[in-house]
């Protein structure tokens, strides 16, 4: 593998920003520092950062690629999807991998990693989801934390009688996933809510995308959200929100963090660079391509506010929920919104839309930024510093990032399976230059360089001390 | 019936007070006015009230008179409770019909009715719960409204497998009372917390009293108080919370109110005027006679910062939850909480309770003091003005109350048929001197004039005005 | 004076609506029930309000007619701006006498009498500001309590070098307010501010009717109503928040209740009916019409939040700050904001924007309306029940209100004198078909029978019993 | 200068701990990781960390050594308070130099300067107290930000007519700060109501101790920290609330955070350690040893709540306010509170304490410890990496820390010069066994190796840009 030395940038960590050359090696960084000279300089690909920012590659916590859901398959596979996040700026994924109720649990995990390992172009990794609840999944559980690299496992509140589990059997997994070292993950909407409140919208006659929305506000995302917790808490097993997608549901958590529960908010780049208003647009296609569960929110301050808490520290870690289905899936639920295949965008865009919103808006800076978009994600799942940080020893995710440039977000370019974005035409500041993934260099001003496979599954191992040394303490003193 | 002339007194309804005389005959007020010299004045039974209030008498919405109950039954009955009522200046009490699951609402009704009547010596009415769901449940549910007087249903979220409900239960019955006009009622616990909860302190050894609120902390009341704001949002329902214990719980109600939701909390005697700290005393049948659900909380800040939203119209009216078991009963759980029965005293002291918490203290005024003891209850369940309000044509269910005299809470004087007080040694300002029950003095100086029997069971009709106004004006613009 | 009776109406007091007729004689109802026969029915006038409201006439508590103000007089004197407001359902204002900093409260107090009693159509009373504080002022204060009726003073916290006092004048003024059985009113914003922010703006080059909000954000509101509730709450004086115009602002009041402060909040027909969008419109004149301080808000969200909690209690009580000026007035500030004179119109109007807004959208019910506009204002200033309510023995202030019929507000068909309206083409449900003032009908079906005095200057003896009952007791038992 | 390896430790910084060893030159730490064998092996001084962590020194955001306050002068010097810090951790300070009003802020600078410099045990820092507004005060500001490296002023809220700034004063003062670079500090109370509550409560006969919280409840504080916030935030200006006390006041703190404004908050080791119920302690000496402004308060929930807060990242930083005075100094207030020197001590103890009731309690983790103790400060203060880390090219303050040892906290066998400890018989784990300032072994085993003197003053330059990239950002977009 080439030796590489990235030189003059300003190498931004997420305690940090100092100029220096990144000299490496082997896939992994082997010196910071300035005027950098490494020997032999025969083999050595020097790339030159001058006036750009050096920053840890992404890391997608949230993607769901080639996923058949809602009888269809997202669009993007393993391979477009890992494409389009390398030349998003974002060198690492982490997909969900979901038996469905009284389905094994190892057996879809094999099946997701079949699926993933010739395909990816950049690391990642996998979430598995608990659907159901009996030894057989306790078991499965054990062995996926113990031999298989998985330390996260995701609850569904909401999907009744497809995936949705009840609090009984989440109080059974929250304290299955503490005495594992797994973090415990919930897709947090009241399931029994939507499944009444799809019914009552389609008896009004109501059957648009905007229904869609009116059958789950947003209380019904913010009361799921305090349940989880609640239980969680009973166990005192750490919580991690996926996709927090709504102002009560985030406030919700905030003071959950504000009383000392141990619990982590994912917005996702829907909710924090677009809003709801979209399903109320005359054009069905444009309206459908929004739908996704939790819905995107109305209210237009939403964004601005899921951004101010990622700022602060409320809100800790992003994602994307990526699940793109194009204009002809959506048109499944052409008459029936509860048919439109749930799914967005985001894996290619998340890095430059928290740019935009995030950064250039003075909202936060460019070290939270490195934080909320990967050094985070990496402490959660126990990855750090081996990714989320560009140190000696780290594996040399690297983007090249120039944050003066601008760039237009449109489907016309995107490099995504999918015929639409969500985020057609947002003008972001902060663009991904190069792209470096375990030393490669994947990507180039707009040109790839990248073979199906050579990503790599990162194993995760349990009881990540950033979340769990308090966790373990409490259960000492307590 | 005996004409009533009640002299010189301070008229207190919840909106003013001024000295005045009131009239009774046939049981209704007759006047109110500044010497009034009714002819004839013969048979004309007259108290002196200078100096003192002149009150509607409480409506104690929330008591279980000799209920079957975990084994065991509670030790008033309606005979010694509703005399313990007037005792207290309490002139109505509104009881729960239970029925068990599978069993019929109408025959529990008409059972707790077969127990009241010939023991009542106040006036009753009767809730009734629904503890399961189906076809032959609703068309119960009509029938009562229609043809009993119930206007009011309770959902119990905890009692698991004996009284609770679920989401997808309580969504049907929520949907149903306001088809009804009925007043949606909650016991807001999560059930699965409290029994998973209740395993887990007996598995780490904990059996006394402490455990019982140790397995279900405030947050469970606070979360499942939640959840059923959002279900009964979502289908525009009314909804009243029984037995508001704890400040989280009382934040989630006044934070829906702010948001335009027609909630109503009842704190009760209990909560407003003791504590949880309770459950760790020493002497277990001490501890265990404050068990009850949901817990008293050990925060002893919890009773002032109920009182204070009961003054400030965040929560609306008072109850007791009395349900007394005597120590020989508590013993059933001396080994293990979770047999404790579960009950408290409450229906004789309320009044006083509230006056010297919240009165005495200033918290609220006297007129206020009327409207949460008595003019919301009669509003919130369609009994106003003929209850809750000293006016021409309302029942003359009057007590006068002396704010200056005080009387010490006991176990020892108090009426109660139970051994034990959980107010014990409280000096409280403010005693009742005289009761009167629809015009008849039934209780003066201490000595009572009741026979078993002659209240009276009071139908109340559907769509409370206080309640339905403005929800049926949603349905009709929304 | 004539008769009246007025037949076979819904009356709606803030407790209960019951259909009734209503007999008033003297200028004060005598009689409220069904089937009334006044005898002898020669010279009585019957008024038939069959399908419609009677409801106690509104009091707007807060209006500055004719008042001298930025170099500018308001248009509304207290002859067009109390025909006005007995043209829109009200029949009571309070305006607010304003010495100048140095001058005599007593004799402001008497030049704003002197204005109003030859020109006043209904009654009305009289606020006084305390903008200095000296031995002076208080002996004034004493008298005006004492000697003119007046149990309510404001002071400003805003106008810099005019009107404003500062924290320790504040202290001393609640203090005495105390003392003396007042209420003390508050306009809260923090002046201090408000100045450097001016200055800003111009500095900047905003000379525009937007600067006058970007000048002042609503944390410039918050801030100075904390501060008031901190410092009237250390002497345990009571406190009114005239013109609560921000979300902020009521949470703080809201929050103070909850902890048991008493505190009350004002919001207007303005922020109740409109927002500080207008701001921005492109027409000049449109824009600086809405100029008022505090100024409404940008975020289109607040009316709908003030009207939740003005109808769950939160807030108590509506008035105008009626202060009017044309559009030739208001070019004053043509190049400068600062220099727009602040007011807009609201006495006309109020009561058809709250039903509209509350009662229409189904936020409150038509008892909880009487209460917003009418009683609480009795109860507060101490004018219950001769104000604020159909009884006995109330003074005949009354409007038949038609809740079906609509009506839309221009400045074309307003009676006001200025030649806009901030609520142009608003069509509100509920329109005022009789007004009813002291028993003679001065308004019906849009024909006025009014004359210039007739309208009485009305005492407020201080320490009102629903303000200060508990204050009192605090007083004694801490 | 010595050359250090510690050996075998875990090094804990705050994003991550990891079992290495330290090789320190020139008082610079030149190598971080296993197995180190810096040659030559003589003239190395070796120290065994095995089972132990090797944390950054704390910093002490927050100390008035010798000051001269209250007719009284603080009992530690630079001498013994520096000597206490390095035997309790702590390897800098940050001390303010307070003018007085009207005189010359460099004077005082320079003048505290002089008192340090001889005496100084470990490194320290000047903060710079505006107590006055002109011209020369900023252009002293200016000169100290250019030539002195000072980059944080403190203006008081509090101490009317000694060292208070009014709104005014502080709109100017923070947005000079901006300007300058300079992180502005608030002692954030209303120094109005301070000096008509102490008034009062003298008036009532209320001399002691407890008066002194009486006279200043939490919602002093809060009204304050609240209307610097707004202040701050109307220019743009980075806020850092010193000693933050209550409950109210964090969380308005809190709140402010989430809205995205750039505020620090820094609780003390008195406020996290111990509570107001002391100044109710009947012994005189022991209550007025509690006394310092914003006081203690009385809540006993206080310490875990602002614990909590400082864990999950709403408040950000810790210091001690140490300012001791003994018992015969605090007797200057025998007879009247407001008399009582202002002081507590901390500089010791302060990482005691907060492991104890932060870590040990499982509230934090070790490497948030690291943040709260040194980290944090290093960066808003702009002295990181620098101070607050343990990387190549870092100042070796180092402390070895034994998680598992505990200490008793008593006066007897304290460093400082004081008489009585606040924090005395707090059992704490977590104990300093060596403490190294800038390579050199200053105190290990309980023995000290200081000269005074050695410490160094270090220069802060302006712009932190932890604190200052996004608030220019700001300026830019905005």
């Amino acid at each position: 593998m080439a030796r590489l030395l990235i030189k003059g940038g300003k190498v931004v960590n997420d305690d940090l920003s100092v100029v220096a050359d990144v000299y490496v090696e082997d896939g992994v960084v082997q010196q910071v520092g300035p005027n950098l000279n490494p020997e032999p300089s025969t083999g050595l690909v020097v790339l030159d950062a001058t006036n750009k920012l050096v920053i840890p590659g992404g890391i997608d916590t949230h993607t769901h690629m080639e996923f058949p859901f809602m009888g269809s398959r997202s669009k993007d596979d393993f391979y477009t999807g890992t494409k389009a996040a390398i030349a998003g700026g974002t060198t690492m994924i982490i997909d969900f991998a979901i038996p469905q109720k009284g389905c094994s649990l190892t057996e879809a995990f094999d099946t997701w990693k079949s699926w993933a390992d010739p395909k990816v172009c950049c690391d990642y990794s996998l979430h598995v989801a608990v659907t159901w609840w009996s030894n057989k999944v306790k078991q499965e559980m054990e062995t996926l934390v113990q031999n298989k690299g998985v330390n996260s496992f995701k609850m569904f509140m909401a999907y009744k009688d497809i995936y949705m589990v009840n609090d009984g059997e989440l109080y059974e997994a929250f304290s299955f996933c503490k005495e594992l070292g797994a973090v415990a993950q919930v897709h947090a909407e009241n399931g029994e809510l939507i499944a009444q409140g799809a019914k009552k919208m389609l008896a009004m006659g109501i059957t648009g995308p905007e229904g869609h929305e009116l059958c789950r506000p947003e209380e019904v995302e913010a009361e799921a959200t305090q349940r989880a917790i609640t239980i969680a808490n009973a166990v005192n097993c750490p919580l991690y929100v996926v996709h927090v997608m709504s102002k009560s549901s985030a406030k919700v958590i905030s003071n959950a963090r504000r009383e000392g529960k141990v619990v982590y908010g994912e917005p996702i780049a829907a909710s924090l660079g677009t809003d709801g208003t979209n399903y109320w647009n005359k054009d069905w296609a444009h309206a459908a391509a929004y739908v996704m569960g939790p819905p995107l929110r109305p209210d237009p301050s939403t964004p601005g506010f899921l951004m101010n808490l990622l700022a602060n520290g409320d809100l800790s870690v992003t994602g994307t929920d990526n699940c793109t289905f194009d204009i002809c899936q959506k048109a499944l639920g052409k008459d029936d919104f509860t048919k439109i295949p749930n799914g967005v965008n985001g894996v290619e865009d998340r890095m430059s839309v928290i740019w935009e919103k995030g950064v250039h808006s003075g909202k936060m800076d460019e070290n939270r930024f490195v934080a909320v978009t990967s050094t985070n994600a990496a402490k959660i799942f126990n990855l750090y510093p081996k990714k989320g940080r560009i140190a000696v020893g780290s594996d040399a995710d690297i983007v090249i990032w120039d944050p003066k440039a601008t760039r237009t977000i449109s489907a016309k370019t995107h490099h995504q399976a999918n015929n639409f974005n969500i985020f057609e035409g947002m003008v972001c500041h902060g663009v991904p230059v190069v792209t470096v993934s375990r030393g490669k260099v994947v990507y180039e001003g707009g040109v790839f360089n990248v073979t199906a496979g050579e990503g790599k599954y990162v194993s995760r191992p349990p009881f990540p001390p950033y979340v769990y040394k308090r966790v373990r303490q409490r259960e000492q003193v307590n």
